[in-house]
């Protein structure tokens, strides 16, 4: 493992997001979907939610970065997926995977594998048992971890390097590798957890990030830290989830790159 | 009709419900999927959309408990919603019924019908006109109640007794029997009806606590109340429909057991 | 062209929808049907999210309007809107086309054609590209304008006059015509365009008002007048898209007609 990234790449990745905002191609499930494309909208990034068989895939070749969650696919929304990740394959799009309850439901396990089969993301994004089961460990129960990133960790690490991609482990202290680096990043709030969507919403922050840099790692890095950061200020003024929530699209597109690399924990 | 529940029957529930988080399987419709999930989280429990035909059924073996909504029903999530259904029958997990638009729509009215043949749930939730229309009576004109409660209330003890279930008819009292016993809830607020899903979310709490409580009654009871109690505190600081929807998360999150069964208006 | 319109026929029309709740039947898009459903209750109307095949062309008999928008379209919703269209059509239902990213996309811009020729809608709402593309210019890229509503107006005053229909162009200036008369509305706010779906519920609040007043350039001016003046409200209190969102339903349930009148600018 080599030395953790610079605050200062951080803070220079949301300058060039907003500089340029990309067109974030989202394939993503119904329960987040307007929650995704708002937390898009308030970073600085254009989200399109192009998820129908017959145009995924012409749309993948034309956006800046492309989001496959599994959250909740149907027979259509999977059609299309192949199509998303194929296209995006083909043009040199990256795409991030998030494989919500994979090993905890066999269709979409399999589904995140048959995808996996189709192209290289440049940054698969779960959690903790989510990566576990990608990795063909053991799963988890549901759409929460039920194992700590810290143990999911290396084989993150392994998955990374085998896959050639980034492997980005969602928890209290969040673990982002590409199999040779691994970066940590400290902040967030417990109720991250309490509002639905923020995982999801933070694959479709990654894949507008991977649009932006050249480095995948920077780009899960950026897109964390700017979740984290933004909820650690959003945090300090409320009182619950809901007003939370409100908040954190506030203080998304409030933050300026200088706050982020001044407020970023990373180690 | 017996007594009416005691309050620390709805505040022991609460506890209950917090203290073990149920897992909650939601079948439910594109406009409310969001804030369904975002008030199961703020009242404590875990939401799981999973609503697809091959997944739909063994997840319903391991959830807590199942709300079948049909808001905005497909061939898809029809389909997912028989194999819910069978299997929760089967597994003995218990499962909500919120059949809305039924009497006015008539596909879903059917499905409606279907489903109740395939299984019993363990409430079913409704306007006066749904329930009306399950119990073979007139049907609304679409999912804005024009029956009144009270009028609704000896059908909905017959359905109940009919069925074996629970009957919960929304509306500025809801009335909810077991077909002997009848709790009626005087908590809540107007604002509660200018924002959407409201109803379809009280559906998935009276899912959550029939997971976490053994009397269905109670679970019904518990899951209005916690709403509407949290509708009234929410209520007195706000300024509008959109507001108020924000503080209704938070007192949601922030609502205790002892608040809960000294503000709930049982009679 | 003639004198632009009158602001008290604005005002006349929302005392006319809050009088009268029209029901608005929307086929629209995952992402934004919350927002949807819940910036009508605000504004006073009933929606109803129908956009199953089963059910959408009965409903839309005896709905009060219809919007039909094309922001995730799938087989089964493109086959609902071809029976709501159909039906609407045949019973004199005032429908709403809002073809979004058509131009962009091949396969909704051909279902945004055939469409229009089941049947004549009262208002085509849409950005500059989309206007463009169904009158056979040039598309844009994604679901954001790229040309200005001034260089659409003459187009859309041309397609107007070809469909026998009402044209709105969106934009920091709102162009509005039915081919004969031009209306200009100067309200809103740059916070509009970092919500998503406010086009979208802009669609929907026209399809209520159409319901609601015999002149369809009146129902496509009021709609776009109470938003975006609501939006200037709304704006004046909020620091960032979020608490925007949230204070722009507030704005919408509290605005009566004579503040509208007074604040709307038209040209």
């Amino acid at each position: 493992m080599t030395a953790t990234m610079a605050p200062s790449v951080i803070g220079d990745a949301l300058e060039t997001l907003r500089s340029q905002p990309p067109l974030v191609q989202c394939l993503t499930n119904i329960v987040v979907a307007q929650w995704t494309a708002n937390v898009l909208l308030a970073a600085g990034a254009a989200p399109a939610m192009v998820d129908n068989p017959h145009e995924a895939g012409d749309f993948a070749r034309v956006a800046g970065g492309v989001l496959i969650n599994l959250g909740t696919p149907y027979d259509d929304t999977a059609s299309a997926m192949r199509g998303a990740v194929a296209a995006a394959s083909d043009a040199g799009t990256p795409w991030v995977l998030d494989p919500v309850a994979a090993g905890a439901l066999a269709w979409r396990t399999e589904l995140a594998h048959e995808l996996l089969g189709l192209g290289r993301p440049a940054i698969i994004r779960g959690n903790a048992s989510e990566v576990l089961a990608l990795a063909g460990g053991a799963g988890g129960k549901g759409v929460d971890a039920i194992d700590s990133p810290e143990a999911a960790s290396e084989v993150a690490r392994s998955l990374a390097r085998e896959r050639g991609t980034v492997v980005a482990v969602s928890g209290p202290i969040d673990h982002i590798t590409d199999g040779d680096r691994l970066v940590r990043v400290g902040n967030g709030h417990p109720w991250l957890t309490r509002v639905t969507g923020v995982g999801c919403a933070l694959g479709a922050l990654m894949a507008g990030f991977a649009a932006s840099v050249e480095d995948p790692l920077a780009a899960a890095v950026a897109g964390t830290a700017m979740l984290t950061v933004a909820a650690d200020i959003a945090a300090a003024g409320t009182r619950g989830p809901g007003s939370f929530a409100v908040a954190l699209l506030d203080e998304l597109s409030l933050l300026t790159p200088t706050t982020l690399a001044d407020r970023v924990t990373l180690s």
